[in-house]
């Protein structure tokens, strides 16, 4: 982690705060954590901003509601995520960093591997040239990825129907999705803590609090030298 | 303009429409001509669509509103152009294009490189990239640019007002983006025609018509072979 947020550091030597992103495909329960994990990160002192893609701005937002009630060519997905995500960085995130504040994302770059990447099988290259082109130096500097089999998050989302053809091939979606998150964090085993998102809350809060207190650790008691 | 158009042909040796683009910078007078233009495609016999950018399509024409009328990140503004033209690519030029349709269009990704690129100065090879990773097999066959000079473009977009500080801004975009626009021909003298647009209407159509003549020589009289 310190090369990692060292990587980060703006030039004018002041503490920026650290970027952290919750990871996982729909039903595995991430959402539920994002505001609890920033009011943990608050209690160490810590300026802390909550925020989601795609949004997070009003531009952005507004591009969320195309993104999910407008049909469209899988390209133009992947580019209007990335437009999103550039006003995003670029009005909130990057100038929250500066600041020393740390930033809480559910969802960030690690989603358009997995979704667009993977679910809807445009490629990991393809995704890397809009990575490059719109954060090249960017990046979380911790990601919780919360992981789950199908046969759970079905249960989760759909309350336990049984899936029709539709729905399977929505399975198959799925599939493909989780294994990119996976292999996403196979990648960057240094930014990476995958939760095992079946288990009980108690024990995925114990899990978070364990890597919080890793983290700030990193938080200077004085001044930055 | 042969080999431009053969490189474009499709596989199953169906003639392809033409892809005809209007250029230019604000207050040219390039809009006048789009329909004229379609017109006289048509007494060829030729279909023909017309259609802009950006916009042309249901999602393209809401992304319009929102690059029209919302503050963004030059970097989210390119990257919502060619989401745009993504669109508008895949579910209405390249379909036409492979029906044998000819599409006459008002803008296309050369006023990226002339708007973002030069204009707002993101520069030509960020707008390299979103080409090619939206359009790397399809150019316009032919692209008329309308030019004018600065005094003229104000004369019809202000009517003639003496302009402000905050104008004379914009003017120093003017002539960035009109710079670029040149640059783009001289890049590509094989497609693009130089139209100057301070000459009477009446001039520019018997240019169209010279060029329309030259580019209908290439529809073959019976099958393709």
């Amino acid at each position: 982690m310190a090369s990692q947020a060292q990587a980060n550091q703006p030039a004018n030597g002041e503490q920026r705060g650290l970027f952290i992103t919750l990871e996982g495909v729909d039903g595995a329960g991430k959402s539920t954590h994002v505001q609890w994990l920033a009011e943990r990160i608050a209690e160490y002192g810590v300026p802390v901003l909550t925020t989601r893609e795609p949004g997070g701005t009003p531009l952005g937002e507004q591009l969320r509601e195309l993104l999910l009630h407008h049909d469209m060519h899988i390209g133009t997905e992947a580019l209007l995520v990335f437009a999103a995500r550039n006003e995003h960085l670029q009005t909130r995130i990057t100038p929250a960093l500066e600041a020393g504040t740390w930033v809480v994302c559910d969802r960030f770059t690690d989603a358009s591997y997995a979704y667009q990447g993977g679910g809807r099988q445009l490629g990991e290259q393809r995704i890397a040239v809009l990575e490059e082109w719109v954060h090249p130096h960017v990046q979380p500097d911790f990601t919780f990825l919360f992981d789950v089999p199908l046969e759970v998050a079905w249960q989760r989302v759909h309350g336990g129907r049984n899936p029709d053809r539709f729905e399977q091939e929505e399975g198959a979606f799925f599939e493909r999705t989780r294994k990119a998150y996976l292999e996403r964090a196979r990648q960057h085993p240094e930014r990476f803590c995958i939760i095992d998102a079946t288990r009980p809350i108690a024990d995925t809060r114990a899990t978070l609090l364990e890597q919080l207190a890793r983290l700030t650790g990193e938080i200077p008691s004085g001044p930055a030298s």
